[in-house]
């Protein structure tokens, strides 16, 4: 068994309103900042041990499917990379 | 001017505790995954157009440090590209 960390990163699927990214991007215009979009999304970061990276990523896969993610508003991907 | 797009990832401060990502850790358990650890970030795509890729990195962290992060609590990283 190797020990790896897989980061899943949530987003919220194209079309889907996000008020409060909406909301930030105007916050950091009032401070006087000049962006043209932002998109939030959220991160997990998940330490496991696995036999290899592709059993690694297919459990935080599985993990994003049941848990993480609602496949009806998100989509998501998952990256591994071994941990010392 | 070119078209980047500048990624911001606010995580909490090792020590600090973070109750959500504590539940989400029982959930997936609960459901019988095996993992070590959780941690969850928020991740800000911001896309910006600068003179260079260190204007935009210097301004996505300024960003950071005045709005998305909160400096008590939080620490983040900044990673700008190109953006088609």
């Amino acid at each position: 068994m190797t020990a790896y960390t897989a980061t899943v990163t949530v987003r919220l699927q194209h079309g889907v309103l996000d008020p409060e990214a909406e909301t930030t991007q105007q916050a950091l215009e009032r401070l006087g900042f000049e962006l043209d979009a932002l998109r939030s999304a959220d991160r997990f970061e998940i330490d496991l041990d696995a036999d290899d990276e592709q059993a690694a990523a297919e459990r935080a896969d599985e993990m994003a499917h049941r848990l993480l993610a609602n496949p009806t508003i998100h989509d998501y991907d998952v990256a591994v990379e071994a941990r010392e």
